[in-house]
């Protein structure tokens, strides 16, 4: 019901497929749209620039930064990653609800700037769950590996400052989770204030 | 993710198609039931009692609220109705979301005491269709029309109190809704601390 398209935030540790969640959610609806977020680090295999991530240089984010085009952004393993400000305007004047997929800081950052956007944070099954997913990809070191569930570790602390915890156990599961979410959120009273402005004006009952 | 079932209170104007979305509703999920009210009024055609209502007589009811069996009551167009704590608790504990379907100031009264229920109001497209809506019952004499549209402008005053607002302009798109508001609330992190502190204590990572 509201016009403008919301905000959401998803956050998730590495290898709770957060990723192919939003894949599958943009198959199954086209109300919503992803903010790709920057990033100075390299693609990974099958990444595409602009798709995944805008591929930028250090450089080129810095100027960014210094431009007032970055909402928010976050060092994260020795790489920047963060929202371009153009990427979430587009998105919601065309009424569309624009999804950033960020990190833990930096959606930290963007409920301060945005009280009304709402986050959603993607939990394992369970640590030993967690692990195996990062073994079975097989791209990472057993150093990368352990990084990365200690990561995990920090990064589900923070989940408590989040609006919806959805656990992906069966991925089909929590797609339709994520879609609930989205459509829930835009039926919520607090953003639709104008719907029962009209009633009262046009109320000649 | 929790366990016990939630608390959903649905409200709307006589003409709304409350009754409509919730009979499908239930045919779409048994993860909710429908906890009847009872009420001194007299069944309308159709109307089952224990499924419509519970139809039991002034002095029955007078007798429960005196027993503190009635969670709570108001009395609308000279009957009561009211909700039995029975039956909210019955639901509930088998981990089925109870779902009332009750009057505004009732829907106030369960909000004082189940702050954490959530509410869910039904509007019509407009007070046109509203008026029509009620015209094609055909049920009811021009007075009464009279009486519920005017009944339906201060029920909308309400409105603002609740959680969520759904406009049951489509039937289909009415009761998909409120199967996402009910899904999306039951993952709520507020709803979910338990499931957090699971993470914090097994976390050997």
């Amino acid at each position: 019901m509201a016009e403008k398209g919301l905000l959401f935030v998803v956050s998730a540790p590495a290898g709770c497929g957060k990723d192919t969640i939003l894949n599958e959610l943009f198959k199954k609806t086209d109300s919503a749209g992803y903010a790709v977020s920057a990033t100075t680090r390299s693609p990974r295999e099958g990444e595409v620039n602009g798709v995944h991530y805008h591929f930028i240089t250090r450089e080129e984010f810095e100027r960014k930064i210094d431009e007032k085009e970055v909402l928010e952004y976050t060092e994260y393993c020795g790489n920047y990653y963060g929202t371009l400000r153009k990427s979430v305007n587009d998105l919601i004047e065309r009424g569309k609800d624009a999804i950033l997929k960020i990190e833990v800081e930096g959606a930290m950052n963007i409920r301060r700037l945005f009280p009304e956007a709402c986050l959603v944070f993607i939990l394992p099954p369970s640590w030993e769950v967690l692990e195996k997913r990062l073994r079975d990809r097989g791209t990472e070191s057993e150093e990368k590996i352990i990084e990365r569930t200690r990561q995990a570790r920090t990064e589900i602390g923070y989940a408590k400052n989040y609006d919806y915890l959805i656990v992906n156990d069966k991925l089909a599961v929590a797609v339709d989770d994520l879609l609930a979410v989205l459509r829930a959120e835009k039926l919520r009273r607090s953003r639709n204030d104008a719907l029962l402005n009209g009633f009262e004006e046009g109320g000649d009952a």
